[in-house]
Protein backbone atom coordinates (compact mmCIF):
# COMPACT_ATOMS: atom_id res chain seq x y z
CA UNK A 1 0.00 0.00 0.00
CA UNK A 2 1.19 3.82 -0.75
CA UNK A 3 0.28 5.72 2.31
CA UNK A 4 3.42 5.80 3.93
CA UNK A 5 2.73 2.86 6.54
CA UNK A 6 4.34 -0.42 6.05
CA UNK A 7 2.45 -3.43 5.53
CA UNK A 8 3.27 -6.50 4.13
CA UNK A 9 -0.12 -7.35 2.30
CA UNK A 10 -0.54 -6.34 -1.41
CA UNK A 11 -3.75 -4.18 -2.37
CA UNK A 12 -5.41 -4.48 -5.53
CA UNK A 13 -8.34 -2.62 -6.73
CA UNK A 14 -10.79 -3.72 -9.52
CA UNK A 15 -12.49 -0.44 -11.02
CA UNK A 16 -14.24 0.36 -14.77
CA UNK A 17 -18.15 1.15 -15.42
CA UNK A 18 -20.68 -1.38 -14.58
CA UNK A 19 -20.70 -4.25 -17.21
CA UNK A 20 -17.06 -4.50 -17.59
CA UNK A 21 -16.86 -7.50 -15.64
CA UNK A 22 -14.89 -6.56 -12.31
CA UNK A 23 -16.29 -9.25 -10.39
CA UNK A 24 -15.72 -11.67 -12.71
CA UNK A 25 -12.14 -11.04 -12.38
CA UNK A 26 -12.02 -10.15 -8.88
CA UNK A 27 -13.17 -13.94 -8.48
CA UNK A 28 -10.81 -15.64 -11.30
CA UNK A 29 -7.54 -13.74 -9.96
CA UNK A 30 -9.00 -14.51 -6.41
CA UNK A 31 -8.73 -18.32 -7.24
CA UNK A 32 -5.82 -18.08 -9.16
CA UNK A 33 -3.47 -16.63 -6.10
CA UNK A 34 -5.23 -18.36 -3.68
CA UNK A 35 -3.66 -21.96 -6.26
CA UNK A 36 -0.32 -20.42 -5.77
CA UNK A 37 -0.44 -20.30 -1.30
CA UNK A 38 -0.86 -16.94 -0.97
CA UNK A 39 -3.51 -15.46 1.92
CA UNK A 40 -6.45 -14.07 -0.32
CA UNK A 41 -9.17 -11.77 1.03
CA UNK A 42 -11.46 -10.25 -1.38
CA UNK A 43 -14.15 -7.41 -0.60
CA UNK A 44 -15.75 -4.72 -2.39
CA UNK A 45 -17.25 -1.38 -1.65
CA UNK A 46 -19.46 0.33 -1.05
CA UNK A 47 -19.84 -2.36 1.61
CA UNK A 48 -17.50 -4.55 2.98
CA UNK A 49 -18.21 -4.38 7.02
CA UNK A 50 -22.15 -3.89 8.43
CA UNK A 51 -21.29 -0.56 9.04
CA UNK A 52 -20.18 0.26 5.85
CA UNK A 53 -23.54 -1.74 4.49
CA UNK A 54 -25.87 0.31 6.41
CA UNK A 55 -24.53 3.71 4.86
CA UNK A 56 -24.95 1.95 1.49
CA UNK A 57 -28.22 1.48 2.06
CA UNK A 58 -28.70 4.58 3.32
CA UNK A 59 -27.25 5.73 -0.16
CA UNK A 60 -29.32 2.88 -2.74
CA UNK A 61 -32.46 3.35 -1.32
CA UNK A 62 -34.37 4.46 -4.22
CA UNK A 63 -37.24 5.54 -2.42
CA UNK A 64 -34.50 7.55 0.21
CA UNK A 65 -33.23 10.84 0.63
CA UNK A 66 -31.88 12.14 -2.62
CA UNK A 67 -28.50 13.32 -1.03
CA UNK A 68 -26.78 16.58 -1.91
CA UNK A 69 -23.35 15.64 -3.97
CA UNK A 70 -21.56 16.85 -0.45
CA UNK A 71 -23.62 14.60 1.49
CA UNK A 72 -22.93 11.22 -0.41
CA UNK A 73 -19.09 12.09 -0.42
CA UNK A 74 -19.18 12.25 2.97
CA UNK A 75 -20.99 8.97 3.28
CA UNK A 76 -18.90 7.35 1.04
CA UNK A 77 -16.27 8.32 2.80
CA UNK A 78 -17.57 7.24 6.21
CA UNK A 79 -18.11 3.55 4.58
CA UNK A 80 -14.74 3.41 3.29
CA UNK A 81 -13.12 4.49 6.61
CA UNK A 82 -14.97 2.21 8.00
CA UNK A 83 -13.61 -0.62 5.47
CA UNK A 84 -10.26 0.30 5.82
CA UNK A 85 -10.11 0.16 9.48
CA UNK A 86 -11.76 -3.17 10.11
CA UNK A 87 -11.34 -5.27 6.54
CA UNK A 88 -8.29 -4.00 4.74
CA UNK A 89 -5.72 -2.75 7.14
CA UNK A 90 -5.74 -5.83 9.30
CA UNK A 91 -5.66 -8.00 6.31
CA UNK A 92 -2.51 -6.13 4.73
CA UNK A 93 -0.90 -5.71 8.19
CA UNK A 94 -1.18 -9.53 8.84
CA UNK A 95 0.61 -10.34 4.64
CA UNK A 96 -2.80 -11.42 2.93
CA UNK A 97 -3.22 -10.35 -0.69
CA UNK A 98 -6.49 -7.90 -0.77
CA UNK A 99 -8.48 -7.21 -3.46
CA UNK A 100 -11.38 -4.89 -3.53
CA UNK A 101 -14.07 -4.80 -6.07
CA UNK A 102 -14.07 -0.63 -6.14
CA UNK A 103 -12.48 1.48 -4.02
CA UNK A 104 -11.40 5.31 -3.80
CA UNK A 105 -11.49 5.95 -7.48
CA UNK A 106 -15.14 4.93 -8.32
CA UNK A 107 -15.97 7.74 -5.98
CA UNK A 108 -13.62 9.76 -8.13
CA UNK A 109 -15.23 8.91 -11.46
CA UNK A 110 -18.93 8.72 -9.73
CA UNK A 111 -19.09 11.28 -7.52
CA UNK A 112 -16.26 13.73 -9.30
CA UNK A 113 -15.75 16.03 -12.00
CA UNK A 114 -16.96 18.37 -14.03
CA UNK A 115 -19.85 19.81 -12.43
CA UNK A 116 -19.52 17.98 -9.52
CA UNK A 117 -17.02 17.44 -6.49
CA UNK A 118 -13.13 18.41 -7.05
CA UNK A 119 -11.00 15.53 -7.12
CA UNK A 120 -9.24 17.01 -4.25
CA UNK A 121 -12.04 17.32 -1.88
CA UNK A 122 -12.80 13.78 -2.65
CA UNK A 123 -9.43 12.77 -1.80
CA UNK A 124 -9.12 15.40 0.97
CA UNK A 125 -12.15 13.15 2.69
CA UNK A 126 -10.16 10.01 1.66
CA UNK A 127 -7.01 10.99 3.56
CA UNK A 128 -9.05 12.11 7.37
CA UNK A 129 -10.95 9.00 6.59
CA UNK A 130 -8.70 6.08 5.47
CA UNK A 131 -5.14 7.98 5.80
CA UNK A 132 -5.20 8.70 1.65
CA UNK A 133 -4.45 4.62 1.66
CA UNK A 134 -4.32 3.82 -2.62
CA UNK A 135 -3.67 0.08 -4.02
CA UNK A 136 -0.33 -1.25 -4.90
CA UNK A 137 -2.24 -1.99 -8.00
CA UNK A 138 -5.48 -0.64 -9.59
CA UNK A 139 -6.71 -2.87 -12.87
CA UNK A 140 -9.13 -0.67 -14.99
CA UNK A 141 -11.27 -3.13 -17.25
CA UNK A 142 -12.71 -0.90 -20.02
CA UNK A 143 -15.40 -1.95 -22.65
CA UNK A 144 -17.07 -0.55 -25.21
CA UNK A 145 -20.45 0.96 -24.26
CA UNK A 146 -22.18 -1.95 -26.62
CA UNK A 147 -20.45 -4.48 -25.02
CA UNK A 148 -21.19 -2.96 -21.05
CA UNK A 149 -25.00 -2.86 -22.01
CA UNK A 150 -25.59 -6.05 -23.33
CA UNK A 151 -24.20 -7.40 -19.86
CA UNK A 152 -25.94 -5.95 -17.36
CA UNK A 153 -29.00 -6.87 -19.43
CA UNK A 154 -27.90 -10.52 -19.38
CA UNK A 155 -27.12 -9.61 -15.97
CA UNK A 156 -29.75 -7.70 -13.89
CA UNK A 157 -32.98 -7.42 -16.50
CA UNK A 158 -32.98 -3.52 -16.44
CA UNK A 159 -30.48 -1.87 -13.94
CA UNK A 160 -32.67 -0.64 -11.06
CA UNK A 161 -30.63 1.17 -8.50
CA UNK A 162 -29.85 4.92 -8.36
CA UNK A 163 -26.67 3.83 -9.62
CA UNK A 164 -27.71 1.90 -12.45
CA UNK A 165 -30.50 3.62 -13.95
CA UNK A 166 -28.36 6.37 -14.98
CA UNK A 167 -28.27 7.08 -18.65
CA UNK A 168 -25.55 6.42 -21.50
CA UNK A 169 -23.95 10.15 -21.51
CA UNK A 170 -23.40 9.25 -17.94
CA UNK A 171 -21.83 6.34 -18.20
CA UNK A 172 -19.37 7.56 -20.87
CA UNK A 173 -18.35 10.52 -18.46
CA UNK A 174 -17.71 8.02 -15.99
CA UNK A 175 -15.55 6.14 -18.61
CA UNK A 176 -13.86 8.69 -19.47
CA UNK A 177 -13.02 9.95 -15.79
CA UNK A 178 -11.34 6.47 -14.99
CA UNK A 179 -8.85 6.67 -18.35
CA UNK A 180 -8.03 10.27 -17.27
CA UNK A 181 -7.58 9.09 -13.59
CA UNK A 182 -5.49 6.28 -15.23
CA UNK A 183 -3.27 8.56 -16.99
CA UNK A 184 -2.68 10.73 -14.79
CA UNK A 185 -1.32 7.63 -12.40
CA UNK A 186 0.13 5.46 -14.53
CA UNK A 187 2.25 3.39 -11.88
CA UNK A 188 -0.49 2.45 -10.36
CA UNK A 189 -3.32 1.90 -13.05
CA UNK A 190 -3.32 -0.95 -15.48
CA UNK A 191 -5.53 -0.34 -18.31
CA UNK A 192 -7.37 -3.55 -19.58
CA UNK A 193 -9.47 -4.40 -22.09
CA UNK A 194 -12.22 -6.49 -20.99
CA UNK A 195 -14.03 -6.93 -24.33
CA UNK A 196 -12.76 -10.76 -24.78
CA UNK A 197 -13.76 -13.40 -22.92
CA UNK A 198 -13.33 -14.15 -19.31
CA UNK A 199 -10.21 -16.49 -19.59
CA UNK A 200 -8.70 -14.27 -21.85
CA UNK A 201 -9.28 -11.18 -19.45
CA UNK A 202 -7.89 -13.08 -16.87
CA UNK A 203 -4.54 -13.96 -18.81
CA UNK A 204 -3.95 -9.95 -19.03
CA UNK A 205 -4.68 -9.59 -15.91
CA UNK A 206 -2.40 -12.62 -14.08
CA UNK A 207 0.19 -11.30 -16.84
CA UNK A 208 -0.04 -7.51 -15.08
CA UNK A 209 0.03 -8.62 -11.53
CA UNK A 210 3.46 -11.05 -11.90
CA UNK A 211 4.59 -7.81 -13.84
CA UNK A 212 3.97 -5.30 -10.68
CA UNK A 213 4.16 -7.14 -7.96
CA UNK A 214 6.11 -9.52 -8.41
CA UNK A 215 4.01 -12.78 -8.41
CA UNK A 216 4.16 -15.84 -10.71
CA UNK A 217 2.77 -15.94 -14.14
CA UNK B 1 -24.50 34.22 8.53
CA UNK B 2 -20.66 34.31 7.77
CA UNK B 3 -19.87 32.05 5.71
CA UNK B 4 -19.79 35.09 2.67
CA UNK B 5 -23.01 34.57 1.22
CA UNK B 6 -25.87 37.17 1.71
CA UNK B 7 -29.25 35.89 3.52
CA UNK B 8 -31.37 38.04 5.00
CA UNK B 9 -32.19 35.99 8.08
CA UNK B 10 -29.84 35.33 11.34
CA UNK B 11 -28.89 32.40 12.43
CA UNK B 12 -28.17 31.64 16.66
CA UNK B 13 -27.07 28.41 17.97
CA UNK B 14 -26.92 26.86 21.64
CA UNK B 15 -24.38 25.22 22.93
CA UNK B 16 -23.15 23.25 25.98
CA UNK B 17 -22.81 20.21 28.09
CA UNK B 18 -25.38 18.00 28.80
CA UNK B 19 -27.97 19.60 31.37
CA UNK B 20 -26.88 23.54 30.39
CA UNK B 21 -30.57 24.28 29.36
CA UNK B 22 -30.40 24.47 26.12
CA UNK B 23 -33.57 23.13 24.97
CA UNK B 24 -35.35 25.08 27.74
CA UNK B 25 -33.57 28.29 26.56
CA UNK B 26 -33.79 27.11 22.72
CA UNK B 27 -37.79 27.50 23.54
CA UNK B 28 -37.93 30.23 25.42
CA UNK B 29 -35.99 32.56 23.02
CA UNK B 30 -38.33 31.16 19.91
CA UNK B 31 -41.16 32.10 22.16
CA UNK B 32 -39.84 35.32 22.64
CA UNK B 33 -38.83 36.10 18.70
CA UNK B 34 -41.98 34.68 17.76
CA UNK B 35 -43.67 37.33 19.91
CA UNK B 36 -42.54 39.96 18.34
CA UNK B 37 -43.60 39.00 14.79
CA UNK B 38 -40.70 37.21 13.63
CA UNK B 39 -40.37 34.04 11.26
CA UNK B 40 -38.68 31.60 13.62
CA UNK B 41 -37.57 28.23 12.81
CA UNK B 42 -36.31 25.80 15.85
CA UNK B 43 -33.74 22.49 14.88
CA UNK B 44 -31.18 20.90 16.64
CA UNK B 45 -28.57 18.26 16.02
CA UNK B 46 -27.45 15.54 15.09
CA UNK B 47 -30.45 15.42 13.24
CA UNK B 48 -33.25 18.33 11.74
CA UNK B 49 -34.18 16.23 8.55
CA UNK B 50 -34.88 12.72 8.00
CA UNK B 51 -32.23 12.24 6.27
CA UNK B 52 -29.57 13.59 8.94
CA UNK B 53 -31.96 11.32 11.41
CA UNK B 54 -30.82 8.50 9.71
CA UNK B 55 -27.83 9.45 10.49
CA UNK B 56 -27.83 9.83 13.68
CA UNK B 57 -29.80 6.56 14.29
CA UNK B 58 -26.64 4.77 12.83
CA UNK B 59 -24.52 7.22 15.04
CA UNK B 60 -26.12 6.21 18.30
CA UNK B 61 -27.34 2.93 17.90
CA UNK B 62 -25.54 1.37 21.67
CA UNK B 63 -26.01 -1.85 19.58
CA UNK B 64 -24.81 -0.64 16.47
CA UNK B 65 -20.90 -0.81 14.99
CA UNK B 66 -18.38 1.58 17.01
CA UNK B 67 -17.20 3.55 14.67
CA UNK B 68 -13.88 4.90 14.42
CA UNK B 69 -13.26 8.60 14.57
CA UNK B 70 -12.98 9.84 11.41
CA UNK B 71 -15.86 7.94 10.19
CA UNK B 72 -17.93 9.68 13.00
CA UNK B 73 -17.01 12.67 12.08
CA UNK B 74 -17.56 12.29 8.29
CA UNK B 75 -20.97 10.94 9.24
CA UNK B 76 -22.08 13.83 11.38
CA UNK B 77 -20.35 16.30 8.98
CA UNK B 78 -22.93 14.10 5.74
CA UNK B 79 -25.92 14.67 8.58
CA UNK B 80 -24.89 18.68 8.74
CA UNK B 81 -24.91 18.65 4.99
CA UNK B 82 -28.17 17.85 4.63
CA UNK B 83 -29.72 19.72 7.72
CA UNK B 84 -27.83 22.50 6.12
CA UNK B 85 -28.88 22.29 2.89
CA UNK B 86 -32.69 21.32 3.18
CA UNK B 87 -33.52 23.34 6.16
CA UNK B 88 -31.11 26.11 7.71
CA UNK B 89 -30.16 27.90 4.33
CA UNK B 90 -33.44 27.88 2.80
CA UNK B 91 -34.96 29.44 6.02
CA UNK B 92 -32.14 31.66 5.89
CA UNK B 93 -32.83 32.96 1.85
CA UNK B 94 -36.51 33.86 3.16
CA UNK B 95 -35.26 35.35 6.26
CA UNK B 96 -36.09 33.50 9.20
CA UNK B 97 -34.68 33.38 12.46
CA UNK B 98 -32.92 30.09 12.75
CA UNK B 99 -32.08 28.67 16.15
CA UNK B 100 -30.35 25.55 15.94
CA UNK B 101 -29.85 23.31 18.88
CA UNK B 102 -26.31 22.23 18.92
CA UNK B 103 -24.49 22.84 15.44
CA UNK B 104 -20.48 22.69 14.30
CA UNK B 105 -18.98 23.75 18.14
CA UNK B 106 -20.55 20.44 19.07
CA UNK B 107 -18.93 18.39 16.95
CA UNK B 108 -15.62 19.87 17.56
CA UNK B 109 -16.03 19.78 21.32
CA UNK B 110 -16.90 16.03 20.93
CA UNK B 111 -15.05 14.74 18.21
CA UNK B 112 -12.16 17.04 18.38
CA UNK B 113 -9.38 17.85 20.78
CA UNK B 114 -6.80 16.51 22.77
CA UNK B 115 -6.10 12.43 21.54
CA UNK B 116 -8.96 12.71 18.66
CA UNK B 117 -9.22 14.80 15.37
CA UNK B 118 -7.56 18.13 15.12
CA UNK B 119 -10.02 20.63 15.01
CA UNK B 120 -9.28 21.84 11.29
CA UNK B 121 -10.24 18.24 10.09
CA UNK B 122 -13.48 18.90 11.81
CA UNK B 123 -13.57 22.57 9.98
CA UNK B 124 -12.28 21.06 6.31
CA UNK B 125 -15.46 18.69 6.46
CA UNK B 126 -17.93 21.71 7.39
CA UNK B 127 -16.52 23.17 4.32
CA UNK B 128 -17.19 20.49 2.20
CA UNK B 129 -20.57 19.71 3.36
CA UNK B 130 -21.73 22.73 4.58
CA UNK B 131 -20.02 25.99 2.91
CA UNK B 132 -18.57 26.03 6.14
CA UNK B 133 -21.79 28.04 7.65
CA UNK B 134 -21.32 29.46 10.67
CA UNK B 135 -23.80 30.80 13.00
CA UNK B 136 -24.29 35.14 13.80
CA UNK B 137 -24.06 34.00 17.15
CA UNK B 138 -23.55 31.09 19.56
CA UNK B 139 -25.36 31.11 22.93
CA UNK B 140 -22.38 28.96 25.06
CA UNK B 141 -24.46 28.08 28.21
CA UNK B 142 -22.22 26.77 31.25
CA UNK B 143 -23.45 25.15 34.30
CA UNK B 144 -20.96 23.44 37.15
CA UNK B 145 -20.64 20.44 36.59
CA UNK B 146 -23.34 19.17 39.85
CA UNK B 147 -25.89 21.28 38.64
CA UNK B 148 -25.75 19.33 35.07
CA UNK B 149 -25.23 15.90 36.84
CA UNK B 150 -28.68 16.73 38.76
CA UNK B 151 -30.81 18.15 35.64
CA UNK B 152 -29.93 15.23 33.84
CA UNK B 153 -30.73 12.90 36.54
CA UNK B 154 -34.18 14.74 36.81
CA UNK B 155 -34.20 14.37 33.35
CA UNK B 156 -33.53 11.21 32.18
CA UNK B 157 -32.89 8.90 35.08
CA UNK B 158 -29.75 7.45 34.00
CA UNK B 159 -28.23 8.79 31.12
CA UNK B 160 -28.67 5.72 28.34
CA UNK B 161 -27.24 6.81 24.73
CA UNK B 162 -23.08 6.82 23.78
CA UNK B 163 -22.91 10.31 24.40
CA UNK B 164 -24.44 10.84 27.57
CA UNK B 165 -22.81 7.08 28.92
CA UNK B 166 -19.76 8.97 29.04
CA UNK B 167 -17.91 10.29 32.00
CA UNK B 168 -17.66 13.09 34.55
CA UNK B 169 -13.75 13.21 33.21
CA UNK B 170 -14.77 13.05 29.47
CA UNK B 171 -17.48 16.26 30.48
CA UNK B 172 -15.22 18.68 31.83
CA UNK B 173 -12.80 17.89 28.69
CA UNK B 174 -15.77 19.27 26.61
CA UNK B 175 -16.67 21.96 28.74
CA UNK B 176 -13.17 23.29 28.20
CA UNK B 177 -13.20 22.65 24.78
CA UNK B 178 -16.23 24.96 24.25
CA UNK B 179 -14.39 27.58 26.59
CA UNK B 180 -11.22 27.45 24.49
CA UNK B 181 -13.74 28.00 21.06
CA UNK B 182 -15.24 30.65 22.83
CA UNK B 183 -11.65 32.75 23.86
CA UNK B 184 -10.79 32.07 20.56
CA UNK B 185 -14.56 33.82 18.45
CA UNK B 186 -15.62 36.10 20.88
CA UNK B 187 -17.57 37.93 18.32
CA UNK B 188 -19.75 35.00 17.74
CA UNK B 189 -19.60 33.35 21.01
CA UNK B 190 -21.62 34.69 24.19
CA UNK B 191 -20.91 32.87 27.11
CA UNK B 192 -23.94 32.29 29.19
CA UNK B 193 -24.35 31.17 33.21
CA UNK B 194 -27.19 28.32 32.96
CA UNK B 195 -27.02 28.31 36.42
CA UNK B 196 -29.86 30.61 37.54
CA UNK B 197 -33.46 29.70 37.60
CA UNK B 198 -34.61 29.29 33.55
CA UNK B 199 -36.35 33.01 33.35
CA UNK B 200 -33.01 34.53 34.35
CA UNK B 201 -31.19 32.76 32.19
CA UNK B 202 -33.66 33.71 29.30
CA UNK B 203 -32.94 37.47 30.18
CA UNK B 204 -29.51 37.49 29.85
CA UNK B 205 -30.12 35.42 26.12
CA UNK B 206 -32.84 38.11 25.19
CA UNK B 207 -29.77 40.79 26.60
CA UNK B 208 -27.33 39.09 24.52
CA UNK B 209 -29.35 38.98 21.62
CA UNK B 210 -30.59 42.49 21.27
CA UNK B 211 -27.18 43.27 21.58
CA UNK B 212 -25.08 41.41 19.27
CA UNK B 213 -28.16 41.34 16.62
CA UNK B 214 -30.28 43.97 17.15
CA UNK B 215 -33.83 42.77 17.98
CA UNK B 216 -35.34 44.38 20.84
CA UNK B 217 -34.97 43.21 24.38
Amino acid sequence: MTDGTEAPGRFITFEGGEGVGKSTQVRLLADWLEGQGKDVLVTREPGGTPGAEAIRALLLDPTGTDWTLPAEALLFAAARADHVARVIRPALARGAWVICDRFIDSTRAYQGGEGALPDEVILQLHKVGSGGLLPDLTVLLEVSPQIAARRLLQRDGLASDRIGGRDARFHARVAHRFAEMAAAEPHRFARIDGGAVAEAVHAAVRACVAQRLGSKA
